[in-house]
This record gives C-alpha cells, structure tokens and sequence, in this order.
C-alpha cells in the first residue's frame, strides 16, 4: 500500500507555473503582482452532505475546484494558486487518481497552480482554498448593489437541479445531458466575473439558489429587489422539463448552477451585452433592486401582482 | 437550533485588524505588503485521527490554529491571516462557542486576522488554512541545508509525546501539567523563526518527531546527519520520566512538540545562542549535518557508536 507521502508525490504533486515554491515544505510560496490584492476563500466538501459516496471520482474532482474557482469569478478577481487538503477513508489508488484527474483538468482549464495541501486519514471530506487577484479596491462586493440597479443573470439556472431530481428519479428528463453536465462539471464563470469588474456593482454565484443567493446581496447590501417573471430565463429549462412546477422550484431555488447573479447600472447594459456575444454566455436582465422592503426579492407577473414563490436556500442545519 | 449563517456570524466573525474584506462575501480580501511574499500551509484535523471526539474544545480550538501558526513559523514568515473550514456532526453551540475560545485565543496570541470560512454538517473535520508573509526569497527551506551544518532544536522536544504517554496510562508521570501543557497548548516558535531568518539554513517544526521531520531535511538537502547523544536536550523530560526507554522514544520520535528543528552555520552559534537567551527558550546544538550516507540520520555515542534508533514517523496510511 503506497503511503502517504508516495500518494500525493505520485498524484497531486505536479508542476506549477506562477508559484516560488510549491508542495514540499511546511508551506508554499507566491508572490503577488504589483498593484494586486489577494481574493481567498475556502469550501468544505463532505460525502453525504455535498456528494454521494459512489459520485464519479474524475467529476468530483472537477467539481471540487469549480466550485472554489466560481467563489473567485463572483468576486471578479482571477484564481492562480489552489491548496486541497483530503481526508480519506483508506487508499483506494484508482479513485484517487480519477479524482486528481479531473482536479488538475478544472486546474488546468482555469490557469491554476495547485500549490500543495495535506492529506489523511478521515471520513471522506475535500477542503480547497483558492488565491486569486484582483486590481486594489476593485474587487465584485454583495455589499456593492444600489437601487435601481439591472440584475442580471448568466446563463441557464436551474439546470443542475433539473440533473439532480432526474438522477434521484423524481422526474424523468428525455435529454438529461445538458442538465447533467450542469450538475456534474459546472462552469465557473470566470471570464464574466473578470468583464464586470468595470460593469458591474455587486455579483454572487448561485450555489445555493438565485432566489437565496440573490437574498445574500440584498442582505449585504441593505436593498429589496423585484424579479419579473416573463422575464427569467425559462427558455434554458423550459426544453427538458414539462413541469412547469418543478421548473419554477428549479430557476428559483435550485443550487449548484455555479452561475453569477449580478447588479450593475442601466448604463452598463449595452456593455454587459457585448460583454455575453463575446463570451457566447447569455446574459439576462431578470429585475431590478429596489429600495425595500428589506432585504426581500419579489417575483412579479406581467400584470405586476406578487407571486408565491419557494425562497428556501440550503443550510446545512436547518 | 441556530442556523449555520447564525452559528458563524455569533461565534466565528470577530473584528479583524490587517484585513481589507473578511467574512461575508465569496471571499475575503487582504494585501501583502511590499516586497512581501505569501506564505501559505493548510492542515486538516480529524476526530478519531488527530484527536480524541471527547478532547477539551478549547484546548482543541487553540490547537487547530498553533499547529497550522508553527507551519509558518518553520519557514520564517510572520503569520497575519487564516481561513477555517469545519464539518460538525451537529450543533452544540456551548462546544462551537469554547472551541470559537480557543481558536481566537491563538489568533490574537500570534497576530493572525481569521478572516473567513466555511460551515457544514458532516464527521468532526476541521482545515484551516493560514496566510503569511516573508521577505522575498528569504523563508527558511528543508532544501537550503548545507554539508557541516550545525543542527538545532529548540525547547524540550518530547514533552507532548510523554503527555500522551500520560494520558492514554502507558505512564504515570507525577508531574504531568509540562507535558500535558505541551500536547495541549503548543507554543508555536514563530519569534524565533523571524529571529533565525537571517541565521539559519533550513528548518522544519517537529510534528512527526525529531528524527521523522529532520528526515523530510535531509532528504529534500541531500544530505546526511549525525546526532550527538549526550548533545540532546535530555534534561527538558528526564525529570518527569524515569523510563529511559520511553524517555527516548518520546524525545526522538514523539510529534506534537511543534518546536523547531533548524540547521545553520558554525558562524551562526553566537547570534543563535544570544536569540535563545533574548527569547527565554532553550536552543540547543544537537549534532551536524554530513554529507552521507543519504538521506539518514544516525544517533552517535559518547565514543562514536551508532546506536539503534526507532525513526518511525508517523503516516496516516502506514
């Protein structure tokens, strides 16, 4: 049985492009460009909780960076370095490998040095932290959204959550790929996180739900907003799934899209436009902020009446 | 039963001092000092592997964070931000609130700004991961080790091991409050680790054991090292531990110490000695570095004799 050391060496350690130091010492080493702030954030994967036990181990691995790298598009700033620290139950080489795999393929796709970490023996947990940077001062905030302000949204939300109630058979999608790869190798949307810098006002990625992610700016930000229904991005679900019940609980509340919820002034739309034909992203203007009540989303018709709507995000104790 | 955002916001977001953005957006945001380099280490802790489900949550908290400041301190840099990600079975908030105690405890101790997170539901797991700075090109290596090195440790190496012993009633120790004190509550050596900056070659703090973690010296050097027996700093566990085999075992292969193990030139001697006398903490010289046989350590006698050393260090999966 390899050890733990022989482990990471053969799987995780490998070479780097824009770090002083990598995996190797008690710590790893990097410098940041002039005139630059770091962005970090960090994300606990646990089997059970954010994954089934017999998940795909090359998708998790993917998932497990996208995931960290989709904090860093929805604060606008570019992810460089990565650490990943694992528990694992026992060695089981070929999952590992397949899980590295798809790891260093996120890594790779993103510009990424995966820089070291620590590795042991546990019940099956992932912990990544990611470094980005991002111009001083100029970073995507959720305390940055003013009334008035367009709120947008990227491309197709609810289609992870589509993917997971086809796998857990609540609903049996006739072309579930899309939905599936929603879910399985979600996107971040890094390059649009970087094109708002200068567009935008506040952004968040939806993990958790627009609705409830959506919620945090308005929280940060001490705003209400309106949503307008005709207007949300049906067409990205409406072609896989005939009801239209579970496609509303999935727009709204469904998590795991990794999509970026912005606000931005209405002078930027033509920019933010431009800004989706170049990225081929669909960009879609969904509502607007308002100045409360606080700090609420509504969902109206067209005829502007209030909509019931399911706003529950997920928290892992409730 | 509060929710995760509220367990969080009460006992895990405290004012920070060297911070541009912590808690509460995707991710946080902080700036490096010019001519600075990060420095950075992650360590995740396990229930059931790296401590026992029924430790004092306090003690527990403190030490999530030493051992993660002493990563750090083993390179020379100066330790100012970390991130903490923690997966509870559930919530008991008295023991999140005592184990908030002690993590913050260790965070004002060492200057160190916790500047965000992440919560979820799943087996006991925490992973911090800490940020510090250094000057440019100037961390202490386990590479930078040189053939006739001096090699020192500071403080009473052992101790923790010994505290152990204690605990789990392999010994009886009348006076246990140092040793337990050290596996308990370690002391991270980060003064002397900016002190040995400009004084020393390579250095490592021991969490494996002395020879296990001067072992990851020698090898990523090349070189190797002879120990000198009566050299070693006996006299911080003789007295608590008339066993004299335990008393070695705990000495050269007990972890937990988190003291440091350092190499340096000969012209260094006088500035280490007066360092040591500056900061109150033993430092003592152990032995030298050679130039083979690669990568070992021996043990040498009084007359020269190699004698027989367990230098079995720990691996999670061994």
């Amino acid at each position: 049985m390899p050890s733990e050391f022989e482990l990471i060496r053969r799987h995780f350690v490998r070479p780097t492009r824009q770090t002083v130091l990598a995996a190797g010492d008690d710590g790893a080493i990097f410098r940041a460009r002039p005139g630059m702030e770091l962005v970090v954030s960090t994300d606990m994967l646990v089997s059970g909780t954010h994954f089934y036990s017999d998940t795909d181990p090359e998708g998790l691995g993917w998932k497990t960076l996208a995931v960290n790298v989709s904090d860093l598009a929805a604060m606008g700033a570019e992810p460089r370095w990565a650490l990943l620290a694992a528990a694992l139950p026992g060695v089981d080489e070929a999952w590992v490998a397949a899980f590295a795999r798809g790891f260093f393929a996120c890594a790779e796709a993103f510009g990424v040095d995966v820089i070291g970490g620590d590795t042991t023996r546990g019940p099956l947990n992932f912990c990544v932290t990611i470094f980005g940077e991002a111009p001083q001062g100029r970073s995507l905030l959720r305390a940055a959204a003013q009334d008035g302000d367009d709120i947008w949204v990227s491309g197709h939300p609810g289609r992870a959550a589509l993917g997971l109630a086809h796998l857990q058979g609540r609903v049996l999608l006739a072309d579930a790929a899309p939905c599936l790869s929603a879910l399985l190798r979600p996107q971040p949307r890094v390059a649009l996180g970087l094109a708002l810098r200068n567009l935008a006002h506040a952004a968040i990625d939806v993990s958790d739900g627009l609705l409830a992610d959506l919620g945090h700016i308005l929280e940060e930000s001490r705003c209400g907003a309106e949503l307008w229904d005709e207007a949300l991005p049906w067409d990205g679900i409406a072609g896989f799934c005939a009801d239209p019940t579970l496609a509303r609980q999935c727009l709204l509340g469904g998590g795991d899209d990794y999509e970026l919820v912005f606000t931005a002034p209405a002078a930027s739309r033509e920019a933010i436009a431009v800004q989706g034909r170049n990225l081929a992203l669909p960009l879609t203007r969904i509502g607007r902020m308002t100045a409360g009540p606080l700090p609420e989303a509504v969902v109206r018709d067209a005829a502007g009446t209030v909509l019931p709507v399911t706003r529950r995000g997920f928290d892992h104790f409730a």
